[in-house]
């Protein structure tokens, strides 16, 4: 489809169970022992699936949130993943995992089990991770700089894609009378020595429908950006007006070009939280009471979060959110600044942002569904974005609305797949099943 | 049950999808296509389940294996069970993973996600791993000695359970009016500052409905029986001879003891690998197939593996099987001794010892349902087993026969559960869920 210029939005959600805002799960009527329960998770992935999504989406880190008292604690993705995976038959499966905190062997390994368990639908978000909680779980290791991180994760994602590619499409022949199961011809080692990895391989694991998981990066860092535009297939991102969005979906396209990639087949997703209702006042009336739940105390903890569990200084509510970002230290300086620009936006108070933080970082919308369809197009035709990250604020209901209200409509502009193109997650995306670099012609 | 002195024979399935013999994927009418899909598997699982079955478990190395040319490939385990948790509702999950190959944070983690998303029905299978196959895809870390292998386990279950028990019980408070999820009060970190591994915690899983996952080993060497003794709760055991197999049982229970714990609470399940028939003959006549379907070629490749890959000596296939133990490395000998033993007991030739060994090492059963029962009622009356490891040679054959002509005589003869007991692992052992160390009372 990207070949014949029939350009096609795509969405991709991003599950938290109760829904993007932290205190979602407070509100009335809402049977919180459905949280205790896979078959609640299963319901909203099917439902994604029911709206010909593209993907279901969970994102990670390997310690407990600063913020876990407030929220609805999640589980390993990976694992997660294998149960959705079971449960749905065509919808896109993307776990996240770290290239710090992970070995290349086990990761590459439960990813392609993950792709062949679901029939050629799994992706995985590449993280490096820099988070202090983190790495005491993991041997108190140093927390590398941010520059060196994303060397030590070039070289991970390198290693992971060559055990991927360690099995051609054909090894397995499977030919009773030759007594054969497995032409080990076609398995091949790929004795990786490099700087910081040393792995022999082959993979145990054959190859999947897709050929390999589909690659997705979140970078914003000078690094992250040349990182995701390298390797990435999908890109998440975090952008708040179009104006920046079109900024980096050109620099992105430009660095993929840089790369002898083409730009057509990477694919930017920004974050878009919606709040919806069949009225604009009403779906403002369900927003108001969402920020209604938020004590002062859960955004503090939030912004703690934000800044790695950082000692801030305190900061009057009702006083503008005070820049603070040459005053810390390096790692957590671009997550701080945007928070500061995100208040200088909104002339926000730091009570305000602290209760604006609660449902994420990402651009909040309070609307409609036609409004969003609208807001979603205009995005869409003016090259800020390949579709969006759906993270509704409270869940099932955002989602429901969006199935049910959003998608007809962005059918019915020809934006949007009426049934889905294929079984596989790169088929969703138009892309190719990936060939083994040892595939021969 | 267990403490009323109702004692009860348990059934723990190792899944192999074609069967445990080498060759089974290669008799006749089988759709080699169904190998490639999970619903096979999950048929499988589902059916185990409907013989009510304890559990089913899976073998792992992090490796493409020697015989991998001759054998359907698996997938890594703590996934594949993830994916069977949501296809079933009762039967446990016992997945092998490795303490040399996993950190700790990552294994403590997806076991308890696989915990949770089972409603309490996981099992971890802890194993060392001593392949320099599988070093080599980890660093050509440097294999450790056998001692050295299984005290770095003893940390590595160490920090394992002190991260499942990071949660205590009641931590989820879900207090919508308070405004508190999670009482991080009862969520401890665990600070643990060992030899080997350094882990802060608090896990980021809350405590499932068995407490935490159930704990099997297999330990055959001193240190492995020691290992066993004091953590198992599950071992799985591979013994050729009822004697053996008390002798086994005794010193296993007695071990126990010393370690105080009651030795009713560890269960010991040697492996069995049967193929049955409504007659005897029919019996023989199909593992007389099987054992056709076997290449000396095949056999070469099993050997091997069972060496970790050494290179042995010609052996002419119609003399005595060659003790060449004392010539071999330590950390495979007791391996090649096993098989000198299993040659010497029943005379045979290297041809034959090959073809045997297409089956794996385990003891054999060629007969009727009756004789199984039979066999498994001796050993179990004789405390020699308080259960088995079902190995069926041909699958899904041998599992169907098993549920349905095996179990029946089992029940009749109030052997073997007519229903399950509870909703969790521990559940059908008899066993209480596990409160966190951090619990009072």
């Amino acid at each position: 489809m990207t070949r014949q210029g029939d350009r096609r939005l795509h969405v991709n959600l991003h599950l938290d169970q109760a829904g993007h805002h932290i205190a979602a799960w407070r509100r009335n009527g809402h049977d919180l022992s459905r949280y205790d329960d896979i078959t609640y998770d299963i319901e909203l992935v099917r439902l994604a699936e029911r709206g010909l999504l593209d993907s279901i989406f969970i994102a990670d880190a390997p310690m407990l949130l600063h913020n876990a008292r407030y929220r609805v604690p999640f589980l390993e993705p990976i694992t997660l993943l294998a149960a959705y995976a079971v449960a749905t038959s065509r919808i896109g499966l993307i776990a996240t995992a770290s290239t710090t905190y992970f070995e290349p062997y086990n990761l590459a390994r439960q990813f392609a089990s993950l792709d062949r368990i679901s029939g050629g639908r799994a992706g995985w978000n590449i993280v490096t991770t820099a988070l202090t909680g983190a790495a005491r779980n993991f041997g108190d290791r140093e927390l590398r700089d941010h520059d060196g991180r994303y060397r030590d994760a070039e070289e991970f994602v390198d290693v992971v894609t060559k055990l991927w590619d360690s099995w051609e499409a054909d090894a397995v022949v499977a030919d009773p009378a030759g007594g054969v199961f497995v032409d080990t011809g076609k398995v091949h080692a790929i004795d990786h020595r490099g700087r910081v990895f040393d792995v022999a391989g082959p993979l145990n694991v054959p190859r999947s429908a897709q050929g390999r998981p589909l690659l997705v990066q979140a970078g914003a860092s000078e690094a992250g950006r040349s990182f995701g535009a390298r390797f990435g297939e999908v890109i998440f991102t975090n952008q708040l007006s179009l104006e920046s969005a079109r900024a980096y979906y050109a620099d992105i396209k430009r660095r993929a070009a840089g790369f002898g990639r083409a730009p057509e087949e990477i694919f930017i997703l920004p974050g878009i939280k919606p709040v919806l209702a069949s009225t604009e006042a009403e779906a403002r009336r369900r927003a108001a009471e969402l920020a209604e739940l938020i004590e002062p105390e859960i955004g503090r903890t939030i912004l703690t979060w934000q800044v790695d569990g950082i000692e801030l200084p305190e900061m009057p509510l009702d006083e503008p959110f005070p820049d603070l970002t040459a005053t810390l230290p390096p790692e957590v300086r671009s997550r701080y600044a945007r928070l500061v620009e995100m208040a200088r936006q909104h002339d926000m108070t730091t009570g305000r942002l602290l209760r604006r933080l609660a449902a994420g970082t990402h651009r909040e919308f309070i609307g409609t569904p036609e409004m969003l369809a609208d807001d979603m197009e205009e995005w869409f035709r003016a090259h800020g974005a390949d579709g969006f990250t759906l993270q509704p604020q409270e869940l099932p209901e955002g989602l429901e609305v969006f199935v049910d209200h959003v998608v007809p409509i962005l059918q019915r502009r020809g934006l949007f797949r009426r049934e889905y193109e294929g079984t596989t997650l790169r088929d969703l995306f138009g892309l190719p099943p990936v060939p083994s670099r040892h595939a021969v012609g």
